[in-house]
This record gives C-alpha cells, structure tokens and sequence, in this order.
C-alpha cells in the first residue's frame, strides 16, 4: 500500500482533519473526531489515538477518562489527503453517550 | 433506531456536515463527502447521495458525469447530529482515481 507522511497532509482553515474511526473487529464506523498534526504525531507514537477537542480547545487522549481507549492498527489517508481512517481496537463504547458506536440513529426526512 | 430528521442537525459554519460513506456489501469505508440541507434533501428523496461540493460550490449528484451511484440503504446520525454515515450500494468506484474506496493509502510518520 502506498504511503503518505504527515507533510503531505491537507489541514482545513483550522489546521485540522477529520478522523473516521472503524472498529477493526467488526467494520462499524464508530465515530468521527478531528485532529491537529500534533494529535496525529502522538498518535502514531503512542500507538492510540489522541485527538483535538474543539470544544475544550485540547489535545484529546482518548480514554484517558473514560478507559475507553482506542488501539489503532492502520491509519490510513485519503486520495485527497484530507481524511484519515483510523482502524482501531475499542475497549469499551467509543461513544460518550455509553453506546459502543456514536451512529446509532437514523436520519429521516420531514 | 431512535429517528432524526434534518431539522435537528448540526450545521458546520459554512452550513455543512460532513457524510461518511460505507459500502453496505464489504463494510468498508468508501469516501467522505459534504452536504448541506439541500443536498440531505435531495438524497433523502432520491434514494441515492447527493452532496455539496466545496470546490465546484455545487449541489453534486453522485455518479451523474462518472456513473458511479451510490444508492443509500441506510442513512444515519451520530450522537453530536453533525455527522452523518452513509450505507450505500456503490456503483463501479467511489473515488475519482478509480479505485474503489478513497482510503487506499497509508499514513506513516516523518
């Protein structure tokens, strides 16, 4: 497979890109986060993913409060480098809500 | 499933959410797109994605030049209601390269 290095990554206005995460033992989409290059960086270092929280305007430790740690086993980019897929082992739910996926709702129309 | 409609969404700053697309038949993770109101609209009536593309600044019906459709089986929304995921039927390849699933590159450290 061919590989792409955080240099080649393409950060929005805010220096970020979204993370889909898929559970590798079962394929569900668990969930999608953002990361900035320093998120990515300890992610591959650490074996884990560590995000950016918009919201509290951090560096986000999955799991670290929670127990709910997410070990990667590929990473992977898109054709416009844009997006990661991140393809984890989940312990516990990946979701805050307790659900293991953050997707457990349908859309519908009016 | 618990429903949402689209009246209940969370629009990004630019009025987007962004759409994970997974292909039904192999689960695997096919691309990520963006959508507005009208776009959800559209594939909610339609039976197949329709997105907004952010370089045209275009409503984008999946497949309409390259015949690459997606037809959605289910449409669903995270815990946050500002992702949404996508199970579809894919039609020939997802990605504007040709291969199948845009996510066909790995991402490495420096």
């Amino acid at each position: 497979m061919e590989r792409v290095d955080l240099d080649a990554l393409r950060w929005n206005e805010t220096g970020l890109v979204p993370v889909v995460v898929q559970d590798v033992e079962n394929s569900d989409v668990l969930m999608v986060a953002w990361a900035n290059r320093e998120a990515l960086e300890r992610t591959l270092d650490e074996g884990r993913m560590v995000y950016w929280s918009r919201s509290r305007r951090e560096l986000w430790r999955k799991g670290d409060t929670s127990g709910h740690v997410q070990h990667w086993e590929e990473l992977r980019v898109d054709c416009d480098a844009d997006v990661i897929l991140a393809r984890v082992h989940q312990e516990g739910a990946a979701c805050h809500t307790g659900e293991r996926t953050c997707f457990f709702r349908s859309l519908t129309g009016r």
